[in-house]
This record gives C-alpha cells, sequence and structure tokens, in this order.
C-alpha cells in the first residue's frame, strides 16, 4: 500500500498513524501539497487528501480509505466491534474531518503554510480571529466530552482520538492552541502524544517555518 | 428508525430512499432545514443533516447514517460485497455530498431557497454563474462515466446513482439544469426517476416556488 502524505496533513496523518497502529505495511509518498503536483491531481480530482494506492485501486479521501482499512484488518484495536461505538467514532471522525477542518484547519493551513510557500499573500489576521474563536468553541467540546468519558468516542483510545488530534498536531506545529486554557484537552493530547507511533508522525520541520515550542515535548 | 427529511434536502433523501429501497421501516419527520428549530438543533451540531434516530442513538451526517444502514442490513441490493466496489460506492457517494454539494447544490439551494424564506436577500447572480459553471464540469464528468459503465460506481445501479440523483431532483426543481446538453446523464436520471420509490420521494411542493416543467415528468 502506498500513500500520498506529508506531516503537516491532518488527513494523510491520521490514515498514516492508523496504518502504523494496525501494522499494515505501507510506503509514504512524500506530497508537500501546496505545491503544484500534475501525478496527484490525476489522481485526486479537486484536490482532496489523503490518496492510497492499494495496487490498482486509487482510493481517495480519509472516509473511502479509513473505511477500507476497517474492512481489511481483523484487528479491532482502535476501532470496535459495537455498531453503535463504532457509528461513534464515524461521527468524531467526521466532525474533526468536516466541520473542524472547515472552520479551524483549513483556515490556519491556509494561512500559515499555504500563503507563505504558494500564494505569498499576507496573512489575513481576521480570518485568524475568526478561526482561533471557532478553534475556542471546539476546545471546550473536545474538554467537556474528555472530562465525561476520557477519550472521544468511549472511554478508551480510538481511531477517533487519532482524527482529532492529527488536526491538533499540525495547528499546535504553528503555535496556535492555547493550552492552558483546556487543561484536560492537554492531558488527553500529551498521552496520545507519547505513543511512538504518534510521535514519529510528529517529526519533520518545513524550512522557515519552526514548530512551536512544545510541539515536540511529551510534557509541557 | 426516524429521519429527519424534507424533499429538497439532498442527503436526507438520499438516506430515506435507500431505506425504503432497502426495506428498512423508518418513520420521516418533516424539517424544513432553512426555519430555525432548536430540537433539530439540539440533536445536530453545525446543523449537519441527515438526523436519523435509532432507538435512543442519534446519527447525524449522511457518511454515519449510510455506515450504519449497511452495517445492519443483510441485504446487499444497492451496495456490493465486493469491498473494491464498495469503496467505489463510497467515493461517489463523497463526491457528491462533499465536492458536488460545496461547488453546486449548497449554493443553488441557499440562493434560490433560503434566502426566500429566510434571510430575504436577492439571488446573487455572481454565485449563480460560478454553481452553473462548476455544474457544468460535475456534469461532463458524470456523462463520461455513464457512458463507459451505465452507471457511477458499477456497471449496474448502486447507492452511488441515488445520492448522485439525489441533489440532481433538488436543483432540477429550481430548473437550473439545462438537460439538453447531458443526454447521456438525462437517460440515467429517467431510469432512476422512474422508479417508484424515487418517483414518491419527488413528491412534494413548496408554496411560493413551483417544480420546474420536467421535474415530476418521467421522460421529458
Amino acid at each position: 500500500m502506498q500513500i500520498y502524505h506529508h506531516f503537516l496533513c491532518p488527513f494523510s496523518k491520521q490514515i498514516a498513524i492508523l496504518m502504523s497502529e494496525l501494522d499494515i505495511a505501507h510506503i509514504k509518498i512524500e506530497h508537500q501539497f501546496w505545491k503544484p503536483n500534475p501525478e496527484f491531481d490525476s489522481l485526486s480530482m479537486w484536490g482532496e487528501r489523503p490518496v492510497m494506492i492499494v495496487e490498482d485501486t486509487v482510493i481517495v479521501g480519509t472516509y473511502p480509505c479509513f473505511e477500507y482499512i476497517l474492512a481489511e484488518t481483523d484487528n479491532k484495536y482502535l476501532l470496535s466491534s459495537d455498531l453503535i461505538t463504532l457509528t461513534r467514532i464515524r461521527q468524531v471522525a467526521n466532525w474533526f474531518n468536516k466541520h473542524f477542518y472547515e472552520q479551524v484547519s483549513a483556515h490556519i493551513i491556509h494561512e500559515k503554510l499555504v500563503k507563505i510557500f504558494s500564494t505569498r499573500e499576507y496573512i489575513d489576521t481576521s480570518i485568524m480571529r475568526l478561526a482561533h474563536k471557532n478553534l475556542h468553541e471546539h476546545m471546550l467540546k473536545m474538554s467537556a466530552i474528555i472530562d465525561m468519558q476520557g477519550y472521544l468516542a468511549q472511554d478508551d483510545l480510538s481511531y477517533a482520538d487519532l482524527v482529532a488530534a492529527s488536526h491538533l498536531a499540525v495547528i499546535d506545529y504553528f503555535g496556535d492552541i492555547n493550552w492552558s486554557l483546556y487543561p484536560k484537552v492537554k492531558e488527553w493530547y500529551c498521552l496520545i502524544k507519547s505513543r511512538p507511533i504518534f510521535r514519529s508522525n510528529l517529526e519533520g520541520k518545513i524550512t522557515g517555518i519552526d514548530p512551536s515550542k512544545n510541539y515536540l515535548k511529551l510534557d509541557f
């Protein structure tokens, strides 16, 4: 299996981490998604990520990729054989990959990464303010859920937590999370971050943009 | 099972049609999604549709709803027991529910329905022009696929076709499709529209907005 991947792409990150955690062999092809890439564009209309190649089949998007992996593995670790729990995992994935992305990650990635390397425009502070306001609301909602059940979809770690943590990791690289406001989320994130597979997926550095101070720290 | 539903909502439409086709008992609760509805909002953050109620569980969004139904039924009609075909069905669902919606349906529904009943602003012709340009591109892509294999995800009808047809039916209500440009898509759509269950889901009328001339015609 091959996956087009960049450590600052929350979509390919969550699928690559899931495959590593489930011990599914895969090769990562580095994809700097802010650069024009005719090879990638020929596989993914509208530039949607991630793109996985399974033998002759191209699978595009977190939803089809996740469901493919789920169907192919007997390993229920991080997933669930209980349909209601699995439905909850899918809903949290949908929350982060759709709503959190549209309201938070997409803006921050565009303003702080794409603009610097691609459009070369200035950061729009009103968009950043909106993204931070939305981030705050999502973090409060996460705090409440984590406080209640320890993790996002059930009382134990699941793929849902990896999806959420993948988005947070990317925006944390840019230093946009004021962790002191969300101690419950911070505690949960530190637990996930200390997993060797998640940690190895944090590695990477973009020339010109240093990661925030606590990005790589396990305890901060 | 209960589903919040409106015949001009492409999301609840596709799930309601799927349940009818698979003979799954369900009750529709009319949901005029352009009106404030505290009961609905308490179930669905960000107003995402559809919302299904299964015993005590609330399931939000086409992706979790579809996967729940798929897991609960042994009936593989409209679905597939072949993983690669099922993956293709999911990708087409993702195409229409994400990209087609964002580029086409969302704009037309907002300009021609939400604005009239909710915000009371004028239709923005530049947005309508963009939606029509995007619609044209998607219709050409559909034409090519239908020409090649008869249907969108395989050489026979599947849930993927119902998803696509649900979006087209809503924008066809407003008369925004120039069918003469896309004979292959028109032929495919007429076949789907002539199915009794799809047809019964076309029924409905909004006071103040008449359906386009060919909206209810089986052959046009």
